[in-house]
């Protein structure tokens, strides 16, 4: 840094830097999933773990620490407080843990990752109990050093929804609990439940879905100057800034749906990294508020758009004309269960849209048991199994249905889980406060056209960068916070009638 | 860098950063080229400045060249001295150039390249002349600051050809030169010359020439689990690592050879920086000698291998079955004929293997002279038809395609030319002595079979890294310093019976 400059111009130009770095870890890792040959991980690792020391070195660099402190001390308004704000924060906790730490968590973390694979193989839990119980006590301290109020998963739940509390967040969630198993019950106990079939299963050539696939992003406004779809084992959305941001999805001939809702889901994510404030790219304040507004986007343009009746109605006709063979006969009301059944399932990730919350429910309760230390973790399968019985009525024949199916805890990801969550119910509110404004948002939809909806996100979610933290956004946008009832409404207003239910 | 290390040891990590700093820098320019979308642009450019001013501040941080210089006075042997020498080749130019002369580059380059691409289009070269002018200047100073002993030239080239001097270099140049015209001369005079069609101007489906060129590139040795084949707009390779080499190439539909040749130009590349120590990966000592010695693998394998007779008598029957219509009737000999045609061409990039060298020495001899002072910018044009015209027999109908035909000048490569040729020298004494090693390496190719000469290059050059300079090299592998009678034999024996000459 230049002392020759104004105190506010280097803290930007260190900022700059940091996201230049921040680029560059990201393309890093985007190419790892997408194009790297088999044998270039070796330094690959390398080469993002030194990229990662240097992000720390400049971030906790001396002269940056003073010259926030003296900034943040300064009364800065706008866009300059929240730039500070937002750095001081990850400042702070880059600061707090102590290198030891940081070292003893990577090593731990990619020692657990690979018992955790070989027990999930053997399905065997006790293979991994050992190094989880090393994960906890080591997140544990790492809460204690960055420090909290109230309960210590505040510390781990602030790095991935930021200004997150447990104490705020804990109420809504039961309530959504206590709300959701009922109304599941209810519908897996229908007669039509009892019915549902899988009619799809017949095989679906990878190039046309793909080309489909390609067609929805477009229509939904998904920019491909300012983006790519590729293939990866896992789906992700890796947006380095708003004019690069890549989304991936995998194929597979067997499934007609699952390769189309992904690119529907990582365009969720991705349409917000395009909208994100493009005069403040580099800054802080030009980056998402948190993950569960980030997923809010996601979940809303993949359920409440991509599984809605008036979708289909558009796009029926489309896909048939793709596979005509396949999908002779199948009308809208049909496919439109189909993308919509409900099911008793072990696995989350393949878990429906009525469901899948009460699959995060469960690990949310339970992560937060074990670092507050009401939970031990070689009680995990058990209570785990019990949960999933008492919750959706189903239990894991063994651990690698059940507590082995995640990768989140062997990687040190405690505090994640929750944001999922927090997403479905963000995206619920959003979307009635959408639709309020929009008028005929289904009548869009029905017509194909996106750009209502997207404009709205635009105008008042992705425009807005970091600006607001998440609850400011959901107050300011809603006029009200955080709320259960419109999910619940949103839920039971789409599946009963899908259910034959009153 | 912690001082509780061995002196070394701290080295070799310090050099190991910068190479994962290369990595990254490497990966973005690899995909800016193959892979970006075209709003990524901006931030890219800035991500690499700011790796690149990364690079710039580790390699001249006070305590590295503090620690380099305490181990150079040490007497190290082995690989340890050959890593401490070429990191300090690289950091003694780094720290020789001051600051404010490297920005005025970078920013002159910038707008030269602009300026460059305006003047081509319009084809007038007084648009191009004031930066092309400025570039000269600023070039010489940079060559002051570096330092030099005999011609200022020498600072340029030795940032491309490490210790190669132009006292040693041009009396070869001259030579070749003085050599190369009558034979061009005799062979575009003959009858035969004038007899030569383009028999393939025909349409060659794109994806079958695709799958085409990854056969041989496998057949040639080159490993897709440490590589990849891409498209870009100008052909490239780009390796990180002996793990992970990318070459590109493009197809045209109707050119049935280019794309391939450009494929086995780039393996050639490939083929070396995958051969490199990988037990020095990281390190200096792993890396490759210089840019002529690189292009003696590309070219070796484009033309000694790729045009040879013997390698059509093996791959014209497959090349066929992928396009039976358009190769019907077509034999070895027509066909060998045709991919080694003989023209006068006025742009080097179209060149044959014949002419291309004295494309090359003509702006060998014009940067040089500009370089020198010997030469005046705005009598560039003038003296470019006039030697284009005693060179080849030809005369560019314009400046478009005369002097600013080439993207390097603008882009203040100066120095870089002379590699070319080099490559070409280097190339067909080293090939001499393989053939003399191998026994009947024409019988090999004919069969198809490379792991011959690949293993003879893996051995004699790849696996050396940068341990020996090319001078060095040369003279260990082939037994005596470079020489001109290599190359004149090698295209004399085989263009003579092509033409029809004695």
């Amino acid at each position: 840094m230049s002392n020759s400059e104004a105190p506010y111009e280097r803290f930007t130009a260190a900022a700059r830097e940091l996201a230049d770095l921040g680029h560059a870890e990201s393309l890093l890792h985007w190419d790892q999933e997408t194009c790297m040959p088999r044998r270039g991980s070796g330094p690959r690792a390398r080469s993002l773990g030194t990229l990662a020391g240097l992000v720390h070195e400049r971030l906790t660099a001396p002269d940056l620490v003073e010259l926030v402190e003296s900034l943040d001390g300064e009364g800065l308004s706008g866009d300059a407080r929240v730039n500070v704000r937002e750095l001081k924060r990850h400042q702070d906790r880059a600061l707090r843990i102590p290198r030891e730490l940081v070292v003893e968590l990577t090593r731990t973390e990619s020692l657990a990752h690979e018992a955790w694979v070989e027990a999930r193989e053997k399905s065997e839990f006790v293979l991994f109990q050992p190094w989880l119980e090393k994960i906890v006590d080591l997140k544990r301290q790492e809460a204690h050093a960055v420090g909290f109020t109230g309960s210590v998963y505040n510390a781990l739940l602030d790095h991935f929804e930021p200004h997150a509390r447990v104490e705020e967040i804990e109420p809504l969630l039961g309530e959504l609990r206590r709300r959701l198993v009922p109304l599941v019950e209810e519908i897996l106990g229908s007669e039509a439940a009892a019915q549902r079939e899988d009619l799809l299963e017949r095989e679906y050539d990878v190039a046309l879905q793909e080309s489909f696939g390609r067609r929805v992003l477009a229509d939904l406004g998904f920019d491909m100057e300012a983006g790519r779809l590729d293939v990866s084992v896992h789906p992700f959305c890796s947006g380095s800034h708003p004019g690069d941001v890549r989304l991936t999805t995998r194929y597979a001939a067997g499934q007609l749906t699952s390769a189309l809702f992904g690119i529907i889901h990582e365009a969720g994510h991705g349409l917000y990294e395009q909208g994100l404030p493009a005069e403040a790219e580099g800054l802080p304040v030009g980056g998402s508020v948190s993950l569960g507004i980030h997923e809010s986007q996601s979940r809303t343009w993949e359920n409440a758009v991509g599984r809605s009746r008036e979708f289909w109605e558009h796009y029926l006709p489309h896909l048939a004309e793709c596979f005509p063979a396949q999908l002779e006969g199948v009308g809208v009301d049909r496919f439109y269960a189909f993308v919509n059944r409900v099911e008793r399932s072990l696995i989350r990730v393949e878990a429906d849209e009525m469901t899948y919350d009460l699959h995060i429910l469960l690990r949310f309760e339970l992560e937060k048991a074990l670092i507050e230390g009401e939970l031990d973790v070689g009680d995990l399968p058990g209570v785990w199994n019990e949960r999933m019985d008492s919750y959706l009525g189903i239990r894991p024949g063994s651990d690698a249905e059940g507590v082995l199916q995640d990768i989140h805890w062997s990687m040190g990801l405690i505090g994640y889980f929750p944001t999922y969550t927090l997403g479905n119910l963000y995206g619920a509110q959003f979307h009635r406060r959408a639709c309020a404004d929009l008028g005929d948002l289904p009548g869009q939809i029905r017509r194909g056209e996106f750009s209502g909806l997207l404009g709205w996100m635009r105008e008042n979610i992705h425009s807005r960068g970091s600006r607001l933290t998440a609850s400011e956004l959901v107050q300011e946008v809603t006029g009200e916070p955080l709320r259960v009832d419109y999910l619940m409404e949103y839920l039971e207003g789409k599946y009963r009638p899908l259910y034959g239910l009153d």
